[in-house]
């Protein structure tokens, strides 16, 4: 299959609607505009033996990834996902299974969340499978909710359980976008975040955008079962703290609204946690059997150079 | 340098702009939305040892190059470029100078074009160098020019020369963003595409998305002075119909407005040619020397699988 029987198979397989104007095929899509407001736009690139082992995967799990996270993105910023524009770099030995596989994985998640695929790129090249996807968004109200807003006093709390996700969770999870729009009618979400690089890293981005710092109580933190079947010298605190790739939300709210949250659990499935909260000075602490120690937002980052 | 401070690097370089609400660094760029109408959405990956050669071309060039195939989508449609996100898989063992020169290449050509860089993702990895770019952008009165749209008896035009990109302009080229924009002013563009996989490959697009056919009047091909510079078995009409890369425009008009543009020559410092005509008949063919032959549309093709 070449580049071109390829674009007919995906236009093939793309349904119509109301908001593409133009979809896959020409020099551009054209994108309806929405009445006033803002757009969010994200981009994130899966890069095999980097973000998944193909041959244990499975592309249709990869291609499924490479949507997930960038919805993860529209998540943290309490959006709703509009339309998806891909780019592909096969390796030049692929059979044509796995380009259909792939794009069958981002089909999959992509309707489950309305969103539109408009376009893309595809190329053969001597190298590994990489994947690019750029996600555009819409706010919902009342606005996009930065990383930026946290105040001292603020509450951190967290959806769902952290640590362990290479086990398959890394793969295979829910962005949180229901929940995500669902929080932000029901409380004043001062800033959020999604748990990509652990929970460490993460609010280490929250204090930093929002100029204060944070204490993590070690107790509160909800370690996932996943944890305790990897069997390492790691803690399950370490993990919980550091695996990054949960995609769980970590948002800062005022005290009261924190509260009621943790009382009401308003989110269907999902269990809440209060790990800490914000304060005026800098840095990151953990709170542990009446200890409180440097934390050290080291988390999982791509060096390079 | 790792992905942190490479943000800060690149966050220090993204000069304000009022369409940007919020740039790099949180988890979507917010783009301020336009009044009514519709967006352009493009992507192009460009993959080391496909589509350029690192030690030759170095690093800026790649970045420019990158940029400027999204900006000639664009300038297919006719739009004016507003804003840009990059996903880049960078060499494990790449000194942090590759990245800087990457982003300064995409920088100086979206600067020339004022287009905003409003997010990435940079990752390294084991393999070559990726770059993705996707552009968005607005449509210009009175709207997309599409590859649809050609009607038989509609002239043939396209910008510049064509043939031999391949010994530098294929990463050096100038997106044709202003000349497009120019003849939606003072034509009815009915068509239209860039010429990325060879005119012949580029016109069997616009014939297929037309649902029509063309003639093409091989001693009305402009040859880019490049390809005499190549010294290869073929000729110089097979550079200019099948090399690709030559990133010009061709288009379709009616034949007075057709006449009217190559008589005034409107564009500056671009010399349009009237290469052939749309036939209601499907299919291709080239006129040479009274007769009449069949045009393959082979033009470039990544093929896979």
């Amino acid at each position: 299959m070449g580049e071109f029987e390829y674009i007919d198979w995906l236009r093939k397989r793309t349904p119509a609607d109301d908001r593409v104007l133009v979809g896959p095929g020409d020099d551009c899509a054209v994108l309806k505009a929405l009445a006033g407001g803002a757009w969010l736009v994200t981009t994130d690139m899966l890069l095999e033996g980097t973000h998944f082992v193909l041959a244990d995967a499975g592309p249709r799990r990869v291609g499924r990834k490479a949507m997930a996270v960038n919805l993860s993105d529209i998540a943290a910023m309490a959006g709703r996902p509009v339309a998806a524009a891909i780019s592909v770099g096969l390796p030049r030995n692929a059979d044509s299974k796995l380009a259909e596989e792939l794009y069958l994985g981002m089909r999959e998640i992509a309707d489950e969340f309305k969103t539109a695929i408009i376009g893309g790129d595809t190329n053969a090249w001597d190298g590994g499978l990489a994947i690019s996807v750029t996600l555009l968004g819409e706010p919902t109200p009342p606005g996009p909710v930065l990383r930026q807003g946290a105040r001292p006093g603020d509450w951190l709390l967290i959806t769902g359980g952290l640590g362990g996700s290479l086990l398959g969770r890394h793969l295979d999870f829910t962005p949180r976008i229901r929940e995500a729009q669902k929080l932000h009618q029901i409380v004043d979400l001062h800033a959020m975040i999604d748990v990509s690089d652990g929970l460490a890293g993460d609010v280490h981005h929250l204090c930093e955008e929002s100029r204060c710092g944070a204490v993590l109580r070690a107790d509160a933190i909800p370690v996932h079962p996943d944890v305790s079947r990897l069997h390492d010298q790691r803690s399950l605190l370490d993990h919980a703290l550091n695996d990054g790739e949960d995609f769980e939300l970590a948002f800062a709210v005022a005290p009261a609204d924190g509260e009621r949250l943790m009382r009401t659990q308003p989110v269907d499935g999902i269990v809440m946690s209060h790990v800490g909260a914000f304060i005026a000075e800098g840095g990151m602490w953990l709170e542990q059997g009446g200890r409180r120690d440097i934390l050290p937002p080291r988390g999982y980052v791509h060096s390079f150079g």
